[in-house]
């Protein structure tokens, strides 16, 4: 009887935790093809260096229902890159560490490097005749995955998000005697989701936020600068949605914004797009502005958790175990949305080779009036993403939060 | 029988409005003493504008379950100081407005600048021989008012602070194989309040946030890095809290950030004190550093409310009205905590004058360490203050505000 290895790489999501513990918890209800569950600690870097703990003592001890909705990657993480070079001395010497724990299923939560690293291993074991049975879990709040409807993850940063520009464009709103320009940056470098996710903060048609720059469109200093001139002549108090990754087509606006050198302390102050935008109106359209990062608590806050998100990263999890011992390999879990009404999930399973390396952008075709605005059919797509809530446990006023020991397996 | 009328002033806290609920549910109760209730848009500003709405659709609606726990100033704003000399037209203009809409008692929700006006406006009606009845009701995040044990905002944006620091602490940690330094700025300018409460997220000792500074220590920038450097020899990932305002007894951080100016576009690029310490550290220490501004969510985001805090801001206003109606003028409600064991609060009111322009800072004695950290006395004060869940109104998986509708009384 054979192992079972999880690891989680890249940036976490309020729910990589939850896939991890739908791993966990299917591989002990199939204690009967399932000998133990290990952990990697920091994902493959882990297995480099021995570090590799005993997930078995969490059988039975409640702590799994902790860990679930705990922020964070519990097993830590990494953003290690495998070499293209199938013969480099790297994969035999991860192989044998594997072997040593007798590992016979290999689980990868991530993104899309991490998808890379299912995709190399996987192949090197085919290659290799080694029978280990490796498999991706998708994850990230960016959504950017291909080959799924969404990826866990995503529900709930989008549920953030969501919640917070609402409650931004009220606090904009209280001093609507002076003309005002609010700016949220949102995470999401090349890939337009989240950020589009703001419009599900606007309450009713013609509401906060007004504006939203997805970065799948060129943006346009210009044209921006117009369209913000125009709304503050009808309304007083604008909230502008932009994703960190807006771009005139050629260079990125925190570029722009990097290009800024202090001439004082010789120090470079690093800025991003919102800060940028928040100068460019305070000096050319002279009125109030502000700009507000949601930076990482849209990956780590678990106040908004989707109960629909959570479950489906802990589906996942428990779907990929079953693929495993069905004998697949190389694959990844993805979701699949049904085409009748109603929302309802079907889990199945990709070749991996399919999504990693590749991004998932926004479709062009929602993003509208010259790209400042969200379609109705994202309204549509994302809704029932961010839907449940989700009973966090509580200490003291403060959410609980389940802290790893370091158990580690001797050597 | 005389009206009552409500106004809103400074920043909002997250349950500004919980104070203007209990307010007017009072009001409603005591009809035999009062006879309608008006809200003034944007503070003073609305009674020289005629910008009044007639808050009496409240009553029986349901609506004010949903005001409750809606961020922002229900009534809007104002930052408006009136003047010292009190033989400025602008006092018979104000209460002529007032007499004509016939109100007896005017109720002010705010901080250290409105009790100035609470306090102003009842001294020129004790002069003018007006029997208005003229009360503050205490508000502010930075709880920094004097005369209360602590004010109605600081609960609710302690808990968000504590609870989002515990988060980004678990955020922190997951590349432990990489060294790495976050920064996290919280509001108070002169008061470390809110910072010290970020103390709440650290789960056991020598935990994160390992560093804490407040803005009443004065802060070396030399012994700080000396501080990180030492830590970061045991410990991979470091969390610091640091005041928005923190100097170094001559200069704010943020103004040594500010001096930085741009040489390309000759945009100015404001910064903060975290962005400065950001740079700083990675100038100085070379490792990843990263700051993050919890900004205007510390006073809006109604995910972390405290029912203490919330229970305490209604009840404010309820206390206010029955101290009006037994005559009190030129008074600001305050709470009073017992120095019984266990947790209970009184509620009093207090001379305005002895509030408003004075600033009530942390206890120096529950700094400590040099200034990088806070005492246990501090967490005995504080804890408290978080205790309780609020269950928010949802619809569509997004928290539901109400949004006011402009019901102009006529002219």
């Amino acid at each position: 009887m054979k192992n079972l290895i999880i690891g989680q790489s890249g940036g976490p999501t309020p729910v990589i935790n939850a896939s991890m513990c739908g791993i966990i918890t299917e591989a002990f209800d199939q204690s009967r093809y399932i000998q133990k569950v290990y952990g990697m600690v920091n994902g493959i870097e882990g297995i480099l260096n021995h570090q590799i703990i005993d997930l078995d003592p969490l059988k039975g001890s409640g702590e799994l229902e902790l860990i679930k909705t705990t922020p964070g990657s519990y097993l830590g993480s990494c953003r290690c890159k495998l070499p293209e070079d199938l013969e480099d001395p790297i994969y035999p010497k991860l192989f044998e560490e594997l072997d040593k724990l007798a590992v016979g299923y290999f689980f990868y939560i991530g993104g899309n490097d991490s998808m890379d690293t299912v995709s190399k291993l996987s192949r090197y074991a085919l290659k290799t005749g080694n029978p280990i049975k490796i498999m991706g879990i998708p994850k990230t709040i960016d959504n950017d995955l291909a080959g799924t409807d969404h990826t866990p993850g995503f529900g709930s940063a989008a549920k953030y998000v969501a919640s917070t520009v609402r409650s931004i464009s009220i606090d904009a709103s209280v001093y609507s005697s002076t003309k005002s320009v609010t700016i949220v940056e949102i995470m999401g470098r090349h890939a337009g989701w989240l950020t589009a996710s703001s419009i599900l903060a606007r309450q009713s048609k013609g509401d906060n936020p007004m504006l939203i720059y997805a970065p799948e469109s060129p943006f346009s200093q210009e044209a921006f600068l117009e369209k913000v001139e125009r709304i503050l002549k009808t309304v007083p108090n604008v909230v502008i949605c932009i994703s960190e990754g807006l771009h005139d087509g050629n260079t990125f606006l925190c570029e722009y914004a990097e290009m800024a050198k202090t001439d004082t302390f010789g120090h470079k102050m690093l800025a991003g797009a919102g800060k940028y935008l928040e100068n460019l109106i305070k000096k050319r359209l002279h009125v109030k502005a502000r700009s507000i990062e949601l930076n990482v608590c849209q990956r780590c806050t678990p106040f908004s958790l989707s109960a629909t998100d959570l479950n489906e990263a802990f589906s996942s999890g428990v779907y990929g175990v079953l693929a495993a011992l069905k004998g697949e390999t190389g694959r990844m879990v993805a979701l699949s949305r049904s085409p009748q009404p109603g929302y309802s999930i079907r889990y199945k399973t990709v070749d991996v080779d399919t999504v990693c390396n590749v991004e998932k952008t926004l479709p062009l075709q929602w993003i509208i009036k010259d790209g400042s605005d969200i379609s109705d059919d994202f309204i549509a797509y994302v809704k029932p993403l961010i839907q449940g809530s989700v009973e966090l446990p509580l200490e003291d006023g403060l959410p609980k939060f389940s802290y790893r020991q370091t158990l580690a397996v001797p050597d």
